[in-house]
């Protein structure tokens, strides 16, 4: 399943979806054009073009054909959701200040910071415009509340920065709205465009949900765990950012008072300098192992939600994706 | 008119619209609200609460209830619409690195600019849903586009800043984007809501579109021509920020070859030191006056517009409001 000569699922779920992908693009493309002011394509497509996996997209797509839908509206629901992430993106690397995305410099370090924000307002809105296009009050209510609930996280990322006292609750709170409601949000509206049961679009809400909460609890995994070549971010991001990871979360709990003095310094003194020390202490408490289960755990709540709804090909390849999600870990 | 002691038309508006005002700001202050980030309510009640003139929601409540609404969402859409024009003021802050804003440090300095960024994402997704309540997928529609206009606008005017070429057709395109675009979706939804005649939510429309293109020309005139006091912004910040106003735009072109050197190095160049100099060009070629002249004939468009809409006292405010607007430059 991990080797890396096999096409890998979100690969398989393009090709199966590659016409409705197609179309996305092509909205996408259209979508992002501004009559008057040609920064918002560049910066726009500087990050759409820059070859990310597009999962999000794909989930919309998947989630309505899977429920049978033969209309055009997925497509557009593609399209806002990929609208969403990308403007989330600008915003987040702000925030971050950060130099790179998807393995180039980010769009805030080639232009500016000002760009980076009003260009993410204007793909947020134009994401708006695209969902009213559909008319469906009940997709605008779901997505306007999966938009307030990233931008809530968010904010909650930033306080909890920095603040050894953060909770495991307050953790799964930001990886909710930072990643899994936008997941979430994906999978649900395929299946209310369809027009499913409600047991199927919830059903498609929890494997949405599931999948991203194990997407980003291994993608904090890796900042201290992975090899830090070939995925996408930079190992120990997170540790000089003084973010507050499940890892370390648990690892601070657990320490004695030298181990928590490291840490004091490292996250909320900025003071860190000494990686290879912080995954000594994670590896002799174990928190990276104990990290990676919990993502199997929110990986299998994923593939349960997934047996609720009508087998196909694309259900199977979206088990499949799980899978892969948390093989990352490895 | 211009008599100071005068109660204002905006405080008239706001006397006359007074239950459904304190309606709006119940509705603000429960939807800032933020269960799990506590950041939110504080980074927006600094700005929310900061007394300004809440013209846009006074805009939103006038129009629905001159065209005989007697329903409650006009209270969520003039709540809309400052949540709309409150994510814009956070987010134009750390464009523009602003350090005041109502006369009181802005949130990017007392918070930082991440706070500014996210609670402005925030806000703005809270808009849409209380949009969303609302049930009306044109309102939807008017309101995303107006959130499309404005951003567009704002980028167009980063990418028009320090650029002598700038033209006075991209000059009218920023003022729609920055200003007359809320200014008109918070009057056009107030007639829509109220399921007034299509001629008279397009007469609103206008109204409201003359009113913020007259109010943004004011503002620039202001920037200039003004006293720099009790006017919410310093004497001469666009001629520090490199903007190309209409008094400015106008004056370039009629510069001689030494009169074009000072601008190029005052506002391309950032060496803007010499704002009395720059006011001595303006006033040598009248550009200043032939600004206030087209703000007064925008306010004209303004006040046929309202002619068109049903004789009441509210009406005659609004026409009020109009000639105060303009009567700021003086």
């Amino acid at each position: 399943m991990t080797d890396a000569t096999a096409i890998k699922p979100h690969e398989r779920l393009a090709a199966a979806l590659s016409d409705d992908m197609e179309a996305v693009g092509t909205l996408i493309r259209t979508r992002m054009a501004s009559e008057h002011a040609p920064r918002i394509p560049e910066v726009t497509a500087h990050l759409v073009e820059a070859g990310g996996k597009r999962v999000r997209p794909l989930l919309t797509l998947a989630a309505a054909r899977l429920c049978g839908y033969d209309g055009g509206d997925h497509i557009k629901l593609a399209a806002t959701v990929e609208f969403i992430h990308t403007a989330t993106l600008l915003h987040d690397d702000v925030v971050d200040e950060s130099a790179q995305r998807r393995g180039r410099p980010t769009a805030n370090l080639l232009w500016d910071n000002q760009s980076s924000v009003l260009v993410g307002d204007y793909l947020f809105a134009r994401s708006f415009q695209l969902m009213v296009e559909c008319g469906s009050l009940r997709i605008l209510d779901i997505l306007a509340g999966a938009a307030a609930t990233i931008a809530e996280g968010e904010v909650l990322q930033l306080t909890a920065a920095r603040n050894l006292a953060t909770t495991e609750e307050t953790y799964i709170k930001v990886v909710r709205g930072k990643t899994a409601a936008l997941f979430e949000a994906a999978c649900k509206v395929g299946g209310v465009v369809a027009d499913a049961s409600e047991d199927h679009v919830a059903a498609l809400a929890e494997f949405g949900d599931a999948l991203g909460v194990s997407f980003q609890i291994v993608d904090d995994w890796l900042d201290y765990g992975g090899a830090g070549e070939g995925i996408g971010k930079n190992l120990g991001d997170d540790f000089r950012e003084g973010k507050l990871t499940l890892p370390v979360i648990r690892a601070v709990a657990r320490g004695d008072a030298e181990e928590r003095a490291f840490w004091k310094a490292a996250l909320e003194q900025g003071k860190a300098d000494d990686l290879d020390r912080a995954r000594a202490i994670l590896a002799r408490h174990g928190t990276l192992e104990e990290t990676r289960l919990e993502a199997l755990a929110w990986r299998d709540r994923a593939k349960a939600a997934l047996m609720r709804l009508p087998e196909s090909e694309l259900r199977g390849m979206l088990a499949d994706l799980a899978d892969y999600v948390v093989a990352r870990a490895n």
